[in-house]
C-alpha cells in the first residue's frame, strides 16, 4: 500500500531543488564519492541542501582568524538548550550537560557510566547498524528487541527483552531510537511512559538516542524529548543531522532529572576529542538555523508525497509509510517477484538501476527484503531513482 | 643555566608576529578564552599564527560546496605519505594504514588491540597529562617509568618498568611520545633501538604518539620514525599540532612492518568519529603546507633563542635546554626562593603576573617545580610574560 498524499505542485522547487546535481557532484563525502558517477545515491544520511549561510560564515570566520585550537565555553550546550526550549518546549539546563565529539561516542561514554564490560544492551532492530557494532566494540552483549511489523515499539518483546538483559542480575541498558532510524517512527509519550515503567520494573536504564528529533514531519505530531517522560533516562542531541553536518562533528548529552549526578561521573577526559569547528558550526545552526530548518521540512514533506506518487505508479507493490520523522523512506519490497525468490532488493537496485540506497539487513535481519532510501534528494533526482527501482526489480523475471 | 644562543635580529618580524594581539584576542578558542582578558596565555598548545591559506581555502569552499557529510576515500592517508617521504624519506604504505578521529582516540583504540583491559601501560612523566587519563580511562594500569633529569628515556627505569607491567604475565604496552611533550626531547635511533630490544625481551608493544614529530627545531637533529626502528611498533600521525589544526581533528595509525595485521583488526566503528572536514583540512595541510611550516619553524627558532635571552637577562635562575623539537620551553623553576618554599610557579605566575602557563604538576609528579612556556607566540608577547612571569617570581618575598 502506498499512502495517496496529495499530489506536488508541477514545478514546486524546494530547497532540496537549489543545488545542481554537478554541484553535488563536485562533494568529496561519502554520499557522491563512495559510487561512480553514474550512480545515483540515496543512501547514507547525507542531505543535498546548500548548507546554512550563518554556519559557512561562521566557519569562514573562524577559519580566516585562525581560530581553530581548542574548544572554549558553553555556547554549545547554551543554543541546543535555547533550540530545545523553542521547538519543543523543552527546559534544558546546560549546565548539567556534557559535551562529546559526536552522538555515538557519546552514546558509548554514557553506556560505559550505566553499565559494565559483558552486560547487556537492548536495541529495537531494524536500527541504524552503528547500535549494534558500537555496542559490541565496547564489550556490551547485545539483546535485540525488535519492533513490531508496523514500525512500533512492541512492548511485550521488550519487557522479555528486559528480563533477558537482566536475568544475570546485572546491569543494563535500553539504546533508544528517538525518532527511530530508518522506519522514522516518533515514540508517543503514552510508550515513553510504558518504557520508563518497564526500564524501573527492571532495573534498566535507558539511553535515548535523539539526533533526529528535530526532523519531525508528520502534521500535528510533536517530539517528546525521553527525559521529560523518563526522568532516569539521558539523551543525546545534535544538530550533525538535522542541519547536515556530520562532516563538522558535536554532540551533547542532557541527563533527565534523576540522571544528573550518573552523567557527573563523566570523565573530562570524554570532551578533549570535541572539535572547535564542529561546535562553532553546530552552535551556529542551532541558533541560527530555524527558519531554514522549516524550509527543509517543507521540502522533505514534499518529497514525501512525491515519492508516495512515484512509488504507487511505478512500484504498486512497494508497502511503506511515510515517516513520522527522519528523511528516511523505509521501503517494504517482500512482495516483488525477485525479492520473493530471494534477491536484495538494494543489490539489483545498485547493479541493474545504478541507484544506490541501504540494504535493509544491514539494520537488522528484519529489514531483509527492504530498503532504506534517502528522501533529502531534488524532484529531479527522487524522479529518477524511483523510475530506476521499479525498472530494476521488475525485469528481472526475464533474466533468470 | 639558560642557553646563549644568537641574540635575534632587533625587529626581525617572523609568522608569529603577523597577527596583532586584539585579533588573537577574537577567537574563541580556549587558549584566548579560558583566562580573562588581561592574563596573557601561553599555556595550551595552540598557536599564534594565521592559518594556512590552502587550508582556509578547501574548507571554505567546502562549506560553500555544503561538502559537510561523512568522509570517504584514501586522500588523508596518503597526503601524509607523501608528507612522510618528503620529510623524513619514510616510506608509509596508506593501504596498511587507518584513519581515527584524533590522536588521543587513535592512541586508546590501538591499546584497546594491544592489551586487554587492566593490563598495563608504561608511560614517561613529564608527559602529555591526556596519557594518563586516557590510559585510566581505558581501564588499564599505569606503570610510571620517569624521564631521567635530562629529559631523555632512562633506559634503565624502563626496564624496570617493563618487569613491572608484565610480572603476572600478562599482555603490556608502552606509550612512547616522540618526539617527547614537554621536554621537547627527540629520541634518536640508539634509543630506539634500545627500547625495541628492551620490549621485545619483555613482550611489550610499543605505541608511539608521534604528532609533534613535524616541528623539528634542533640544528641538524631528524626526526626518525619509531616504526623503523621497531617494526613491531604501531605510531600515530596528525596535522592537528603543526598546523595548528586541534580545532579540525583527523589522525591515522601507522603500523610497522610486523604490526600490520594488528593494525587491521581495528573495527571498522572507529572510523566512524572521522569529521569530514578535519580530513579536508589536514589533508590539506600535509599537501600544501611545506613552506608555511618551515616559517613556523624558523619563527620557533627565533622564538627559543628570544626566550634563552630574555631568561637570562631576567631569570637567571632559571633551568631550560631549548627543545630538540615541539614548540615547548620545559622551565625548571626549583632555584627560585618562592619554588624553594614550596609555591608552584605557574600559580604565582597566574595570580601574580597574570601569565598563564601550564603547571609542571600536570605533567606528572616529576614536573613540581617546572613550567610549560608556549613559544608559538610574537615576540612582544613572549617578551611580555618572560618578564611578568620574572617578577611574579621575584617579588614573593616581600609579601611573604
Ligand atoms: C540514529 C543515529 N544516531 C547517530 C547518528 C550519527 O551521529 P554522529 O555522527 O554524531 O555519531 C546517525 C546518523 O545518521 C543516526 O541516524
Ligand atoms: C603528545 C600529544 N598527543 C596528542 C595531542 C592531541 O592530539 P589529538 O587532539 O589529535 O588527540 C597533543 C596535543 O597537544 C600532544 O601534545
Amino acid at each position: 500500500m502506498s499512502v495517496g498524499l496529495v499530489r506536488p505542485r508541477v514545478g514546486r522547487v524546494t530547497i532540496f531543488d537549489t543545488v545542481p546535481l554537478d554541484a553535488l557532484r563536485r562533494r568529496t563525502s561519502e554520499k557522491w564519492r563512495h559510487y561512480p558517477p553514474d550512480v545515483l545515491p540515496l543512501f547514507v544520511a547525507e542531505m543535498d541542501v546548500p548548507q546554512l549561510e550563518p554556519v559557512v560564515r561562521a566557519v569562514t570566520d573562524a577559519m580566516l582568524l585562525g581560530d581553530t585550537g581548542y574548544p572554549s565555553g558553553s555556547g554549545y550546550a547554551e543554543a541546543m538548550a535555547a533550540f530545545a526550549a523553542d521547538r519543543w518546549g523543552w527546559a534544558v539546563d546546560p549546565t548539567t550537560t556534557r559535551l562529546v565529539p559526536d552522538v555515538m561516542l557519546g552514546v558509548v561514554e554514557v553506556l560505559r557510566l550505566l553499565t559494565d564490560p559483558g552486560d547487556a544492551v537492548v536495541i529495537n532492530p531494524p536500527v541504524y547498524p552503528p547500535f549494534a557494532a558500537f555496542v559490541d566494540h565496547a564489550d556490551r552483549r547485545l539483546v535485540n528487541a525488535p519492533l513490531a511489523a508496523d514500525g512500533r515499539l512492541d512492548l511485550e518483546v521488550l519487557e522479555r527483552a528486559f528480563g533477558e538483559a537482566t536475568a544475570d542480575g546485572r546491569r543494563a541498558a535500553y539504546l533508544l531510537c528517538h525518532p527511530h532510524n530508518p522506519t522514522g517512527t516518533l515514540h508517543t509519550p503514552a510508550e515513553l511512559r510504558a518504557v520508563g515503567e518497564l526500564a524501573t520494573r527492571h532495573g534498566v536504564r535507558v539511553v535515548a538516542d535523539e539526533i533526529h528529533a528535530p526532523l519531525v514531519l508528520a502534521a500535528g505530531a510533536r517530539f517528546v524529548p525521553t527525559t521529560t517522560v523518563i526522568p532516569g533516562a539521558i539523551a543525546l542531541h545534535s544538530a550533525s543531522k538535522a542541519f547536515n553536518l556530520a562532516g563538522l562533528r558535536a554532540a551533547v548529552a542532557v541527563p533527565g532529572p534523576e540522571a544528573v549526578d550518573d552523567l557527573a561521573r563523566m570523565p573530562a577526559v570524554v570532551a578533549d576529542g570535541v572539535t572547535h569547528l564542529g561546535a562553532i558550526a553546530q552552535r551556529t545552526a542551532y541558533r541560527e538555523g530555524g527558519a531554514w530548518l522549516d524550509e527543509v521540512l517543507d521540502g522533505l514533506r514534499h518529497n514525501q508525497r512525491l515519492v508516495a506518487d512515484l512509488l504507487a505508479e511505478h512500484l504498486p507493490a512497494a508497502v511503506w509509510s511515510p515517516p513520522k520523522a527522519t528523511y528516511f523512506a523505509w521501503i517494504d519490497l517482500r512482495a516483488l517477484p525477485p525479492v520473493r525468490a530471494g534477491a536484495d532488493p538494494s543489490r539489483l537496485a545498485l547493479q541493474r538501476g545504478r541507484v544506490a540506497l541501504n540494504p535493509g539487513p544491514t539494520f537488522g535481519i528484519e529489514g531483509t527484503g527492504f530498503v532504506r532510501l534517502n528522501l533529502a534528494a531534488s524532484t529531479a533526482v527522487l524522479t529518477d531513482a524511483v523510475g530506476r527501482l521499479a525498472r530494476s526489480l521488475e525485469d528481472v523475471a526475464t533474466d533468470s
